[in-house]
C-alpha cells in the first residue's frame, strides 16, 4: 500500500462549499488532503466538481442577458467560467498549504478543459444533472414555469434545477495535462466535468449540458493509464441500505458486486450512484486499477488501506 | 529575421470582439495570425486582454448579487471568470487552425493566471483602466451615479467605466507556465492581465482591480527570457501626431527615442501608451530584446521585418 500512485482525484460538493466564502474556507480543508498526498509521494492530478457554482453563474448570465439582448451567455460558456471561479481558489489553498508546510509548491496549474461528448447521447432528452441552489418545492415549480427549467426532487436534500449530464467520451487537452502531470506539476483540470462539447468536423461546439465529474475523472484516470480514481466525499465508505437501521460500508467490492448492489437499488442517483459508476469504469479498464471512494479528510487514511470503499477488478 | 524566437504575444482588444459571437469570429483570424508564428518555426506563449468582458461578467454578477445577498462575486473572480471565458475560444480557435492546415494542434492549455501587485501602488487611488461597454456621456453619469462607479472618456471612442490598474509585480504561475512552453506546449495566460492578488504573509488575496495586459505580458516575457515581445493590435505601426495629417508611422526606435515621444504626449493613456511602455520595459530588460507593435494581422510579415514598429535598447 506505500509504493507511490498515479492518483487522479475527484472533489465533491462538499470540498467546495456553496458560496465563495464557504468556497475558501473548504479549500482550505480540501488542500490539506491534496498535499498529504504529495507529500506521501504520489502524482495527483485534481478533478473537481461545479454544480452549485455553475447553476448560479449560469443564472446571473440568464438574468443580465434579458435586459441586455446582445449578452447571452450559454451554459458550456458558464462551466469554462466555473472552472476559473474554484480553481482559482483551489490553487490557492494548495499553494499556501504547501508553504504553511514550509515546501516549496510545485508548477501549478487550473486548466481550462474541454470534454467531447456525443450528440446523440439519450441524456440530452432525459435531464438528470442538479445545478444550482437547492429550492423548496414551491420556489422549485415557480422557476420551473417562470424560466423554462425541469426542476428535481435532489436525493431528499430539496429542489434543484436539473440539465442534461451526457456521458464523457474524450478529454480534448489530455495532451497537456498528461504532460503536465508527467512533469510533476499538480494540475486541477476537467473542472464541472469538463466544458462539454460535441464535435463538428474540426470545430468543437459547447453544449447545453454538465458532465457529471466522477465520470469525467474516470474517463482521464483511464487516459492517463492512471493507478487509482479517488472520489473524495462526505461519507467515509460507500454504504447499502443507506440511512437504515442496517446500513453497512463497504471495504472492498468486485465490480460484479458492486454492479449487483447497483441492481438492487442500493445508491441513490445523483449521488454515490454516479461515483460507484465511475469507480466500476475505472477498474475494469486495466489490470491493477482501484476506485476508492472515501471522506475528504480520510483520503490518507484510505490510501494506507484503513478506510474507505475499494472497488476491484476482481 | 528568420531564427526561431521565443515570443510572447499580447493580444488586444480587436482581437476578441466584445460579445460571444463576435470573439468565435475575432479568435477564427487571430488563430490564424498565431498559427503563422507557430509554423513559422517560434515558440509563442498568448496573453490576451479581458476590458469589456470583465466589465460585462462584473455587472452581470453585480446585479445578481442585488437580490442574492448571499452571493458576491469581487472583480478579481471576475477576471478569473474572463480568463476561461475568452481562453476556451481562443484554444478552440487554435486547434481548428491547425487541423484546418492539415497539422496535428500541438497540447495547450489556457491557464488561470495570478499576478502579484503592490498593495500601495497609487494606481489604486487613480482608477484608469476603462472596462465594460462603451456608453453615452448621460449613460455614463447616471451609471456613475446609481453604481459608484467611476467613468472616463476613453480614446474619443464614448465613456467608460474605469477601475484601478496597478502595475504586475510577479506571475505567480510562471513555473508553470514557462516549463509548458518549453516543452513545446501552446500557452494561453495571463489572461486580462492575470487576477490581480497582493501578498499577505503566506496568502494571496484578490484585489478589485484589472491590470494592464500589455504590461503583464512584458512582465512575463521578461520572467521567460523571451527574446520578442510582440504586441497585436489594430494599427500596423505605432504613429506619432496620430490623427493629424503629418502622421507618421515608426519602423525602428529606440528606447529614448520612446520616451521622448512619451514626454512629448504622443501616445494616447489606455491606448497606445501602454504599449509602448510595455515595449520599452521589456527592451530594457536585456541585450537582444526586442518589443514588436503591429496589426494582428500583420504579425508574420512584421516577424520578417517588413512592416511594425520596433522598440530596442540601443
Amino acid at each position: 500500500m506505500s509504493e507511490h500512485k498515479k492518483i487522479v482525484l475527484a472533489l465533491g460538493g462538499n470540498a467546495l462549499g456553496n458560496t465563495l466564502p464557504e468556497q475558501l474556507k473548504a479549500a482550505q480543508v480540501t488542500a490539506k488532503a491534496i498535499v498529504d498526498l504529495v507529500d506521501d509521494g504520489h502524482q495527483v492530478v485534481v478533478v473537481h466538481g461545479n454544480g452549485p457554482q455553475v447553476g448560479i453563474i449560469n443564472n446571473a448570465m440568464t438574468e443580465y442577458s434579458q435586459h441586455n439582448n446582445s449578452f447571452t451567455v450559454p451554459l458550456s460558456v458558464c462551466v469554462a467560467m466555473s472552472q476559473a471561479y474554484i480553481g482559482y481558489d483551489i490553487q490557492n489553498a494548495l499553494r499556501e498549504e504547501f508553504l504553511n508546510r514550509g515546501e516549496e509548491p510545485p508548477a501549478m496549474a487550473s486548466l481550462v478543459t474541454q470534454v467531447r461528448v456525443d450528440p446523440e447521447d439519450p441524456a440530452f432528452t432525459a435531464p438528470s444533472k442538479p445545478i444550482g441552489n437547492f429550492m423548496a418545492k414551491d420556489e422549485a415549480l415557480k422557476e420551473a414555469g417562470e424560466r423554462g427549467w425541469i426542476v428535481k426532487e435532489d436525493a431528499g436534500r430539496g429542489y434543484r434545477r436539473v440539465v442534461a449530464s451526457p456521458k464523457p467520451q474524450e478529454i480534448i487537452e489530455l495532451k497537456a495535462i498528461r504532460a503536465m502531470a508527467d512533469s510533476g506539476h499538480l494540475v486541477i483540470c476537467c473542472g464541472g466535468g469538463g466544458i462539454p462539447v460535441i464535435s463538428q468536423g474540426k470545430h468543437l461546439a459547447g453544449v447545453p449540458a454538465v458532465i457529471d465529474k466522477d465520470l469525467s475523472a474516470s474517463l482521464l484516470a483511464q487516459s492517463m493509464e492512471a493507478d487509482m480514481l479517488l472520489i473524495l466525499t462526505a461519507v467515509e465508505k460507500v454504504a447499502v441500505h443507506f440511512g437504515k437501521p442496517d446500513q453497512k460500508g463497504l471495504d472492498t467490492i468486485t465490480i460484479k458486486e458492486a454492479e449487483k448492489y447497483i441492481a438492487d437499488g442500493e445508491f441513490a442517483p445523483g449521488s454515490m450512484l454516479p461515483k460507484v459508476q465511475a469507480g466500476i469504469k475505472f477498474a475494469e479498464s486495466g489490470r491493477g486499477r482501484t476506485a476508492l471512494i472515501t471522506h475528504l479528510q480520510k483520503a490518507r487514511e484510505a490510501l494506507k488501506g484503513n478506510t474507505g470503499t475499494r472497488i476491484i477488478k476482481e
